[in-house]
């Protein structure tokens, strides 16, 4: 097996350190410059000629400047040769400009992927995509990563008996229903309408929740409003309790003030795919493991979805539906 | 402003031939020829030489016969000279094929969008994308047209006292409730969980629908299974009766048998972006003078979302939310 | 050597296995699926990922379906992380398409080229091409392969002391000359000249025909229209007997019934570049092996113009016509 | 209408200038100027802004030196944002390495096609490629012109009473027919067989030759080998005389020498897609009319097929062969 | 002439107002929006179909969210069916990266050219591009604009009879002399030796400065650094006092502190390419006028290069140096 | 390591030659055939299927011809499937084509760059390319070598205690500089200030160089022109002497004769990029095991910058300015 590169943007360098803590390799050097007119160079500081780059940047705050890096330090790899490029964004966050909600808007979701590709990516790496259908943005492969094997893993040991997991929304039931499966209990949704931009209302929860405690499960968490309005739709009807897990942990604005002081809440579980929030409350399981798993299969040519296996069928490798005819 | 060149395949020529005549030009004539080995050719018999050359072919079965001749009269048209070709595209089949629900599976969805474009298409017209993702498969210009408002006309003049707008599933919700607020009526949704790919069991319906006759709206309607299921629902849940609305009206398999003689259904109204079914009590609205408009707005660079003010906000010309800062 | 992925479509599964089998390999799963609505799906079952992945599929009625699965499973297997996509094509039917005989026609046989360069192939691996011109219509390497070392060795065995080997046309009599150098045997040509569309007339043949067997090579037969004019005439001008042979062995349309009980011909042969015509005196002489070669050096970096040495000039490797100065 | 914009590479002005008279418009400036280390650069010397730009250059010798001169050219114009840049190569030599008759050759062909498609030209305009299927090698529209009409004017006036057409082989027979057509005479072919690279025999006439006087059509004469091959087997099988009528005159090396005091040999007539050889006798026939007229429709979105109604039914406008279906 | 369509983004809208006043039309409404996670979405406000849309936005700081704001623009441009889409760039920033001046390095002026034309870019209008070079960074065409006329004309009424251009550096020379000419007043210019990253040693100034007043000459100044260390060689040799102009005034850091109380200082002058400095005493011409006229004749197919005959000869229109041939 | 396969153009294969020896692989043999129309086609003769390809040819006289060899080389290696493709050009000649100094001209450099990328160069290898942003012409990998130390090493052993590196112009400086700090000696600069198009005048020289010997370096003499209005500048302010050092030797025109018998001219030193002029006295350093050790690291993946390490920083490897941050 030749040598795997990784290096790092300015945007997450420890999960990066921590992927490659796992893959037991070194994180290669950086060097990223502003200029005095504020436009950035990318220099990268180990040799990348026939080799396999790997390249770690979720796109978070400030988003920008974490693509231009991004972008960046893509294109000096390419120039120096590399043989593949592997983007690895672990959250890709314009995936919420997904579709023309109104006329004459920028579609960023695919925009990005067209720039990320033109810059010289070859493929990318990434995790639980807002909209599945935002796959189909990129013109190169897209390993696509869930880590609900990583969040059940951490409600699995606790006591379960009168627990069932709630999706915000039926859009997103299919995956808890698959969270659910996981861990043995039943599942349920909100209904959620929304409304306006910037309000949600919950017209009901479809399944049976009163008198149980909640896990409620999003891919994404930012301002945390909705998350609230679902609770206290849950605390409404009857729920005793709730937890709640999400893959990309964003809590920007008042979200650490509205959920850490909730009353209703008894945890908040989610991943390192972007930098934790400023709250030491805050449950973070690391899916440093699986992005170095996945790059280890990437170099070495194994199967992805195998490591899916049992955990999300979307994932996982391909069930034949009927005997393969001969 | 200079001539319209019209083409139509052998997928919907009637339709063309309405878009023709409300654009007030002749339908020109293509000629698809069948070699002995099977393989297609297509030639244009009217002069496309800096012309705005208009191909009008639904994906509809034989879906990739008639794939491959659209893609044959768009290379014909480009090998012509054309100034810009606009693939006209009232039911892009494929957009169903839009994410990746399994591992190493095909996205039509998108290669067929990159296979137009191939093929030398400038823009594609077309109508109630099954996800509105789909428009970001696209790397051309998508004009994207909605057929709510001649639906709505379709029920405009009846008796709407005691009416509800149903969406077969929450996640089309947007749409009913639009729809709704076009009828001056109230909107419910069916809380729809798909647990098998040829199965699908609707829990719930969210909304007051006992007591009333329900107005059914859906995009597409093919073997009509889970139209069936829904108004199943409905009656048990106390509708009085029930009529069906869709876009792309497809009835293939035993779809007709399965509404005509359904006894709670009071009528069927869909519109001819497909050619019509073999049933006769069908109600089909045309959606030709739509797209006649939205070729001749093309054609003139006059705005297409103004057609759609007041009938659809994302469709529809852009609303400031905030008073532009000068 | 990595492992060799094949994988066939529903085209020509039988071949497929042989390649399979005289490489050593087994065929990999592959689940075409087809939607309601008419659109494909095809979803690969063994692992892709930086492997040569290659995928056979002739262009055999009903064409545009098979087309469209090759494509589909072209971009699924690029989109599964393949590190190099052979499209094994035995025979490409859209090489007819290869010109501008009438004004605004389609190009069939560069669209389609295009259209699997669009997919994501890397290579396409062939066999006598209708026009040796359509090579160029790829913007990716081709390795063409001939079959006529296979019908060289059906007939090797043969009495050949009184036999002729006659090529339909002079356009084609390059290839019959090679064909009849194998055999150690004279060569003749129809003049063949085209009336009309649907009417061809032999003028004459060139070379001594009279009193001798004719072996008469064609690259294709559909209809087996010309074929039959062409026996006529040699009848008429005194041949006592004629075998056909021909690697596209296609037999459309009422090929068989013309053929089978035609007086003059003794035996006709071909190659299982299609699946074979519901015809039991037809003889097959398989091309499984010449294609498991080939997949076995691209695979391995080997030449394959080596393996037509002294079969055909055009094919076999470079003969430097100078000595090469130092 | 827009002014045009017509340059000319240093291949062959005057061709040009005649195209431009023609036309009505004055021929504009280039500058080609060669700097000391033998690179080229060209500048326009008129305005070319959303304009429609025509080069001049028939790829004639030293063809290296002139198709770097369109390739910038055609860089310039594109940069001096040109609305359209239609490359006029009246004679497009590279046509000749149309296949791959040996391995690991290179395709010049397709390979120049790509770089002008690649320098920026939208359109080629040319005449009589020498293999059809070139057409496909380009991925820009391609508008190809035939001399035939000009040649056959030649001799229209003349006394055709016992003449023949003859096409010097098989392959370009078709040509030859509609050319026959046109004079209101039989035709006749040689049936050419090329034995090695550099040699041809010709083994036959096909059809009534003895006693007439033959009128030989090539597509182009360049050193003029096998046209004096012919015409030694016209005279053996008792032809009275001939003329010789080709399209892309080249007459290299030997030719002049060999055909100017051919005792057999009435008169040689050719146009000027190329420029004419040092040869006083040569009767050369202008096609700057037909490029013009070409130019002419292609600006004003005319077509060009019609121009040929009654020349050449391959060129000329499309012939429905059923009454379209309403 | 149709309508000119003007957007601008955030970075610099005065300019765009004062440029669509130039033109006598208004400018067009934007809205750029931000989401919680930080990313960007821009919806044009005005119709652009079939129109010719013209972006204006400088690349200044914060720079990468004003190339941000810049690519979705022209994305929604490109969706809108716009059918040219013109940047307007002042000032591009990214130009600073135009060499591999170290190894495995970005090259961000070819990125971002790339990405522009990803996005959707038709063509490029700047002004003063820091390297002649960067001009072909980019695929689509560009407009190179100079502010040389517009800064000249500031100093044209001035006593200029002790006065001397001075170029910071040699490499610069060229431009420095046309400015001197246009003001008929001689040029010299310091030898700059950039002795490290972070710091300028002006060895010498090769001309006659003793005794005049210098007019400092330069293409862009950031923090000012270099110009004050140029102003202080002048004063070391005798020259009498200053005056600074400069195209791009960024004034980033300390610039404005360094220059304004300069004792040697007597005026700065430079261009609104970029929002002006907080800095009451700096002279600003605009350049406003330059490209409206520039816009309007993109627009009406007019030369660019005429706008600057007599103003730098690399800019304005092509000089026969030979009489044209006839 | 799998075999390299090394082939040459006919511009230089006495450096090609080299190269393989020093590589200790043999030259692949290639055959250039000009037909009869002047067109050129390319055999290569040795197997390429999966190989690392490298193909020699410096753009030397007669340019077109060795441009046009080297795209068609690259065409032939692509249709033969190998892995990656080379472009060795150790005179990249077009890179002087790099802006556009006056309106409406080519930009021969950029267009070239594009066209070797269109034929199929997966990277190219050159040296000392005149302008540093020509790298940014290539959309592929460019690896950029350097001959100061091979030239280094020709003084090296000379006496140079009274020597200055004098630089033709202070644009150049950087590299003088550097090439003197590699002797121990100072450095000079001319400050070259170019008039006119045919007239270059050197103002001055910035340095000490009265009484001493000069080592004039430059990266490229042709008509040797500058080289001696320097040297007649050095003579008239005191030097004593004076040795001529390029690494692009052309001496086209006059040079040899101007330069030969320079009464100030002790020495010319160049390398062997070019073919050698015929100069016995002319001495010639070959770069040939720099390009043989560059191919070696390029097909070994190591890092070429280390080859440079302390002869030129600027390709040298990445000397981090500050410690990178854990």
């Amino acid at each position: 097996m030749r040598e795997i590169v990784v290096f790092s943007g300015s945007a997450h360098r420890p999960l990066a350190s921590a992927i490659c803590d796992s893959l037991g390799v070194q994180l290669s050097a950086v060097e990223i410059k502003r200029f005095s007119n504020d436009c950035l160079q990318a220099q990268l500081q180990a040799n990348c000629r026939q080799r396999d780059v790997y390249i770690v940047q979720p796109l978070v705050p400030p988003t920008q400047e974490h693509l231009m890096e991004l972008l960046l330090m893509v294109d000096a790899a390419r120039g120096a040769s590399a043989a593949q490029i592997t983007a690895v964004i672990p959250h890709y966050a314009y995936a919420r400009s997904d579709k023309k909600d109104a006329s004459r808007i920028s579609l960023g979701g695919r925009l990005v992927a067209d720039m990320l590709a033109t810059a010289g990516v070859s493929r990318v790496l990434t995790m639980t995509l807002h909209a599945p259908q935002v796959h189909g943005f990129f013109s190169v492969p897209v390993d696509h990563l869930t880590a609900l094997g990583v969040l059940a893993d951490h409600f699995a040991g606790q006591d379960l008996s009168d627990t069932v997991v709630v999706s915000p929304d039926l859009g997103n039931a299919k995956t808890a229903t698959q969270f659910a499966r996981l861990l043995g209990v039943p599942v349920a949704a909100g209904s959620k309408r929304r409304l306006a931009d910037d309000r949600v209302v919950i017209d009901d929860i479809v399944g049976d929740v009163a008198g149980k405690r909640a896990l409620v499960l999003d891919d994404e968490i930012a301002t945390g409003g909705s998350i609230v309005e679902l609770l206290d739709k849950l605390q409404e009807i009857g729920c005793t309790g709730a937890s709640v897990a999400c893959t990309h942990g964003l809590f920007v604005g008042k979200a650490v003030d509205r959920l850490r002081d909730h009353p209703f809440i008894e945890e908040v579980v989610t991943t390192d795919t972007v930098p934790p929030a400023d709250w030491p409350e805050l449950k973070v399981r690391s899916v440093a493991d699986l992005f170095a798993e996945a790059i280890s299969r990437v170099h070495a040519g194994e199967s992805i979805s195998s490591m899916f296996d049992g955990v999300d069928p979307t994932l996982g490798p391909p069930q034949p539906q009927l005997p393969f005819p001969a």
